[in-house]
């Protein structure tokens, strides 16, 4: 027999379809996200616990012309399969693939674009607001998790909504968990909410008040009243309800007929509204529903790169988290900031050992910087570790309430360079231009995971805002000589040459040494620098390779614009230095999705083509 | 007689006055500060607002050891005269001068810095937990305004507050306003709670209702329990109770007798507590109570600037939304958007000509940017005016939801450059690195006010994200040309020369100008070129140039490192320039308080330090 999921029209055969093959279809869907993410690497939990709720939204709305965002978008998987897209599958997340997130140049069924948390309400909200100026009839659907909604700007975005009355739907998708276990008061909040504990005792005891007592009728009128006011304040949940949202739920996410009665109810209603439904991270897949956080993304099965890094130890993160470990047994006042990332940073264990110099503060990058700040005012060493994108999100905080007051903060940033198949919103890119144009800010890169723990126990000991950026992965040098002894603002000679000197830092370093090894080969013999500090720079070696007539090649993993080599351009030019400097890294364009390595070729960074550029430059 | 404010010693003083005193004390405050501020200029109404809170504050703790945090800071000149600083207050906001924030470098009684909104709870919290963590005691007190508890940030940081349960006190200083009036549903939320109609509504009928009727026992027991449920839920506010913290309120700010007894109450409970006082802003000043606005922050009364200027007609502020409205009649897409801030951004009038077409969405920056990124998905032309800084709060939402799907939002970035007395938090010298760093993204400038209509126009035909940046202020020369056709990326030659080549956009320009006209009387006539494009910077120009053999001198009101002079240094390496190129701009530094005309002479950016450095370069 064939199955429903090939045999189907999606999505307008979904309206028709009966609850039984409704139900087969769902594991039809959960069988197939299984094989296929197993196979390409990919988000599994949060798409197999929207499987129900996916269906009902198709079956409910017409998203021909109907518009849904998905909030982080990681759990789009199930809507692209039943909006067409099921047999691009096979190249998820690979360069000119399907993507893992919402794009609106894939599909006319995807609206707006998401990636990093919490943006939907705002972004749906601002759809509604369009389409009710222009006059325009139809339905608005923000899909947002319980964690994101800690996020501030889902937060401005409640506080704005319920202020015009703007009609659009929030499905507050609440599976208790963002990548791992929420934190938060309104993390508890919600899980009162869904037990409804306070509101079952209440209306209990009111019920049987008003059936066993012999009332007269006045009084029945008022506690009937009281009734209704303690309803509104407790069943629709106030602190929606305050906001001006009309709230709608528990609904149990995994039942299809109540969503869809849910769905249908609210369409006409005026205003926005939002309905919570609860959800099961994993649902239907053992493995993924007892770790739920370990299936959040997985990577490929038949991964050959995994097999090849057996030989090394860490990634750089659990490098990360090893060394603050250690370090922190005598650094009594070091403690650790995440924001909701407590296993991708490499955290978890230092979670478990110091329990109470661990700080998990939900998704809420900005107030992570400046609780930091905070702490580091009072004493404290805090290490915020965080991916680089995601500290875009506390650009203002690490200028204003760091950087300003010159405070003892580290950022471990984590996926700082090419992360490769969560595409554009994830590559680490730009950390290097936004974080060295802030005064007293200092940053440094570590050559290999071993130099983790000496750059690490530097930067606590620094007494000012300290940057490490190291990238996503492992090594691919393992015999690198770790510097044990770092001085402020000096660089560190890797290997002797002439006429050519190649200066890089971080993985871009070990990338050097390989494209030193081909150019040999060829004739040519450069210098290698290891810029340990990308901010400051090492004024003095520089000046020494002007008086010794080097050309440069800079290297990084970074956008040129605002980044290391545009630093050394403009002290060179200072000293008004004669050789020639050619500085490589990204251009002015976002990097797609796709394998690391293919990216580092397509663009140009890969130690072939750098040998190669170097080759055409002296040849 | 001699006033209590001359005559007592603050802080310790203020421990045992008498009512009558603090009453006395208070006028006298007021006195000075209407005074004082109107000589030097400076914020009034807020601290008009807090006189009775501050005096109850440092009446009730004790800040040699107990902290506090003033959120934005412009309300803490209460605090500075109560704690020793009152004879500074003639050189405020002047260069070395008393700063109009909190400053720990000030005093020993500022414990962080602060200037923009909603940090307090998240550096007070940090500030609590190392105090615990460190086994200290002691009182960590955030004050905050009700309009900066809609940022993003202080939401983020309740939500984790009462995670933990740490002890700290936050005073909510409500009184309705943020720098405008208020909006949004938290803002109707505390307005509830003020006016607290539902609570004695309800309070009123079960009262009514247990006394008036023959109820028996068990059904007076159950009632009560109810009632005492209904007070739980309906006076403690369930907003704050939910998040885990302990609510007072709404007391009265201007009752010294009220909050001592509050405060004196919740200096010994456990966990986190808010207390909500209500305030006026204003108050005591007739003027400033009708109109806090106006009166929010005041120029000082004998500003021979200010008489100078009224030659020119408008600030930029001004000519931006004089264009944007004569813009909106022909093009019924735009939109305006504000963060709280209608009148500093000169959208007041726009507000009233076009009320469904713009938005105060509070001071939610990131909301603001992913809001217009979603009106612009569907069709609208969004244009978002805020200050430089205040948009560094949204620039991972300008990367990710504006400039990774290139939509057509609008950036007016006013109080870009050096803005004068405000300080380091509020020196636009960011903007043009941290933008002109993200793909998609241009970035224009006027080179005076009447150029910012057919700048605006442009940018909203463009159809993908463009900045245009303008300063604090009017303008130096009013004789300008002003470009009627712009062409993406080309440049405008003001004047022929020889030699030398000055490039520089806005203000700078105008100062360019200047310098020339100095540099001519000693023998030196470079040529002028306006960078209309900071990015994308004019390629055929500089080849140009090179081609020419003329040296380069570039000018922005920006920090060098990212801005436009490195951009153009960048594009000269790559075409192998031989002559010489200057970079004029600020060092790795922030820029401190004091006088715009001040701080460009420090800086070297005003016209004779402009002409003195070229005159160096050339003699």
């Amino acid at each position: 027999m064939k199955s429903l999921l090939d045999s189907l029209n999606f999505p307008k055969d979904l309206k028709n379809l009966s609850a039984s093959d409704t139900k087969r279809l769902s594991n039809e869907i959960r069988q197939f996200l299984i094989e296929s993410v197993s196979k390409t690497g990919g988000h599994l939990s949060s798409n197999l616990g929207v499987v129900e709720l996916t269906l009902s939204l198709i079956k409910s709305f017409d998203f021909e012309r109907d518009k849904i965002v998905w909030d982080v978008g990681h759990q789009s998987y199930v809507y692209k399969i039943l909006t067409g897209r099921k047999d691009d599958f096979k190249n998820l997340r690979q360069l000119d693939g399907l993507s893992g997130f919402p794009k609106r140049n894939e599909s006319k069924y995807d609206y707006f674009d998401t990636g990093h948390s919490s943006t939907s309400i705002s972004s749906a909200l601002g759809m509604a607001r369009a389409r009710d100026l222009k006059k325009e009839k139809y339905i608005v659907v923000a899909v947002i998790g319980d964690g994101a909604l800690t996020g501030g700007m889902a937060l401005e975005a409640l506080n704005d909504i319920g202020f015009r009355k703007t009609k659009m739907i929030i499905i507050l998708n609440d599976n208790q968990m963002s990548i791992s276990l929420n934190v938060g008061g309104l993390s508890r909040y919600l899980n009162k909410l869904r037990t409804g504990e306070r509101y079952n005792k209440l209306k209990t005891n009111i019920n049987t008040s008003l059936s066993s007592s012999d009332l007269g009728k006045d009084i029945i009128s008022k506690i009937s009243k009281i009734k209704d006011s303690i309803k509104q304040l407790v069943v629709p949940s106030m602190f929606f309800e305050n906001m001006g949202i009309k709230y709608i739920g528990p609904v149990d996410g995994h039942d299809v007929k109540a969503m869809n009665e849910v769905f249908s109810r609210v369409k006409d209603m005026e205003g926005p509204v939002i309905i919570h439904t609860v959800t099961q991270k994993g649902k239907g897949y053992s493995l993924a529903e007892k770790s739920p956080s370990k299936y959040h993304g997985i990577p490929p099965s038949n991964n050959k790169k995994e097999e090849i890094n057996k030989t090394c130890k860490y990634t750089y993160s659990k490098a990360f988290g090893n060394a603050l470990i250690d370090i922190s047994k005598e650094e009594k006042e070091v403690v650790a900031i995440t924001a909701a990332m407590p296993d991708g940073t490499g955290l978890k264990e230092f979670a478990t050992t110091y329990p109470e110099r661990f700080f998990d503060v939900g998704i809420a990058e900005q107030h992570a910087v400046t609780l930091a700040a905070g702490m580091a005012a009072n004493g404290l060493k805090p290490v915020f570790a965080v991916y680089s994108t995601f500290l875009q999100r506390g650009f203002d905080q690490v200028i204003h309430d760091v950087c300003i007051q010159n405070l003892p903060v580290i950022f471990a940033v984590d996926r700082a360079g090419i992360v490769g198949e969560d595409g554009e919103t994830h590559q680490g890119i730009m950390d290097v231009s936004y974080l060295s144009m802030i005064p007293n800010m200092t940053i440094i890169a570590p050559k290999c995971t071993k130099e983790v723990y000496s750059m690490l126990k530097w930067a606590i000991n620094k007494n000012s805002p300290v940057a490490i950026r190291y990238p996503r992965g492992k090594d691919i040098l393992h015999n690198l000589n770790v510097l044990t002894e770092i001085n402020y603002g000096k660089w560190e000679v890797i290997s002797e040459g002439n006429k050519i000197c190649i200066i890089a830092s971080g993985r871009m370093l070990q990338h050097a040494i390989l494209a030193k090894e081909i150019l040999k080969e060829r004739g040519l013999n450069p210098k290698i620098i290891n810029a340990t500090f990308i901010k400051p720079i090492d004024k003095d070696l520089l000046n020494d390779l002007k008086e010794k007539g080097y050309d440069i090649i800079t290297i990084e993993d970074n956008i040129i614009s605002g980044g290391l080599g545009t630093a050394i351009l403009q002290h060179l030019n200072c000293i008004n230095y004669n050789g020639n400097i050619k500085l490589l890294g990204y251009n002015d364009e976002f990097i797609p999705q796709g394998n690391v390595e293919v990216l580092y070729k397509k663009y140009g960074l890969d130690p072939e083509s750098i040998s190669s550029t170097i080759l055409k430059l002296y040849n």
